[in-house]
């Protein structure tokens, strides 16, 4: 289950004992936000991977195997991967197609994925609806797409895999409540949307929550209003600071799936933060997800997982 | 832009002269809601396709023809259609699909549908992915569910289109709005979610506003609160009385997409009706559509206009 950290709040313990002295009890007894350790997490879901994997093996099938296809020049892309392959930014369409379908029809390559962005000379709806949906791992051809918004089983996007795995491991209940995810991309904030509101007697279980989209055409004011309403927020914007404490309500659970760098005021050295002003809203959530630390490391996690899947799925074919 | 009926509000008058007199002037000019004319919107819609068939017939092309595939035994579900195929509940599933593939590449039929519910022994999902996507007309293949999803130019299904164009037509703005939507099918609330919370400069222009979606899963005092801040609601829930005055925000627009059936306890009879308290709520929303003739005929419309686009689709093929 991860391990989490849980810190008194001592600044809210300071406030009401000067100004709600009759709430002193119940007040001194609550805490911050539990910190969800996504890097912990994910060592755990390693841990299940790894003894999934063994599993396969000593049942005669091969090693899982992860094919990256990576266009470009700037190695800082790289990935996980136990096999990466590279081509320029100069590569044509059709040389990446013949690439992709030689890979599909490798049978020692069980999960491929191709990294994005790629150059603007190709189609990137081309190249995701190229790849076989059973090895697809990103979950992002447009058959996977299409089963994951109708609830069928299909291979999920990590991301959206991941907070859907972080809110089901830390005990976070959805059915019947309200969630405000911010952001709408179609690789993370659309199917968090799908997962979170959708039926949990489906083929694909759902959250069975009230889901509300917000995007960047949400005026701050509304969104502010539907934020205080939530009992879950996810924040995928990539806006440092967009959700801040007076926007959350007490006790509600914040997963924060943002990664902005900035240039830190103090050390002059790029950091990373989520979209969260984590300091302020761990006071007043229940939960929180850091970054780094949080969802990161278990996005990684479940595109392992996902790769155990299509290892799987191939013992079917 | 269709024929819109606007009369006055009479209660509200009376009430606010005898209590808030000091409102008078701006309340007296005060309408209630404008209620749309599906039908009449609809009739426009349908010149507007038969232009666009006699344009395609001029240019020396065949008339768009609709097959419609229709299994059971109750003549009541017949829909519009120049061609219906009628096979008896105890079809096989490869009979049916035989003879989809039939029709699929039958260049007399342009679209092609088949009419939803199947009986238990048929696969669904099997049948709807077994349609060509480009003579999909209900816009239920994957592929097309996929596409819609990811704001790619497709087949939507009627029921959401005509909520769109309702929405479009009678001029109701979206952009940075709430929208509540109540009901998550996935032929009705799912993708109207889908339109109106995306990108209005995508392939396939979106809404551009902020989109909740409620189902049975949400409570009911914290469905009034979120369609409390409602600019926009869309019903698709299938409950009467779903919507009362008291849950809608002064000047919103309410779609009405629910169709029960309802014993008449004046008359005995069986009657259509909305979700929506209509009597209540027009006195209260800016527009409204009524239930019959509201989002009903604009979906048969929808359907006609999905035709003709599936007949244009076959020109590219």
């Amino acid at each position: 289950m991860g391990s989490f950290e849980c810190t008194m709040n001592k600044s809210r313990y300071y406030n009401l004992h000067n100004s709600a002295k009759k709430n002193y009890i119940s007040f001194l007894s609550r805490h911050a936000a539990v910190v969800i350790s996504g890097a912990a997490m994910a060592r755990q879901l390693h841990r299940e991977i790894q003894r999934d994997v063994e599993e396969l093996v000593a049942q005669g099938n091969m090693r899982p195997h992860l094919g990256v296809v990576f266009v470009g020049d700037d190695p800082s892309h790289s990935r996980i991967s136990s096999d990466t392959v590279l081509r320029p930014s100069s590569v044509s369409q059709q040389e990446l197609l013949d690439l992709i379908d030689k890979m599909n029809r490798d049978w020692r390559v069980s999960g491929l994925l191709v990294q994005l962005p790629l150059p603007e000379h190709i189609n990137e709806r081309a190249v995701c609806n190229a790849i076989a949906p059973e090895k697809d791992v990103d979950g992002f051809h447009i058959v996977n797409i299409g089963k994951l918004c109708l609830d069928q089983r299909s291979m999920v996007p990590a991301t959206p895999a991941a907070v859907w795995e972080i809110i089901k491991r830390a005990g976070i209940e959805t059915v019947g409540k309200n969630v405000l995810v911010a952001g709408r991309s179609k690789n993370v904030g659309m199917p968090i949307a799908m997962l979170l509101h959708t039926d949990r007697n489906h083929e694909r279980p759902g959250g069975d929550a009230t889901v509300t989209i917000a995007h960047r055409c949400t005026p701050r004011e509304r969104l502010k209003e539907l934020t205080s309403l939530a009992d879950i927020i996810v924040t995928a914007a990539g806006v440092p600071g967009l959700i801040t404490a007076d926007m959350v309500k007490e006790s509600a659970a914040v997963i924060d799936v943002g990664i902005n760098r900035i240039v830190d005021p103090k050390t002059g050295k790029l950091r990373l933060i989520g979209d969260v002003d984590f300091e302020g809203v761990k006071e007043k959530a229940s939960f929180i997800t850091p970054v780094p630390g949080g969802v990161g490391p278990m996005t990684v996690a479940m595109l392992m997982k996902n790769t155990v899947t299509a290892a799987r799925n191939a013992l079917m074919h």
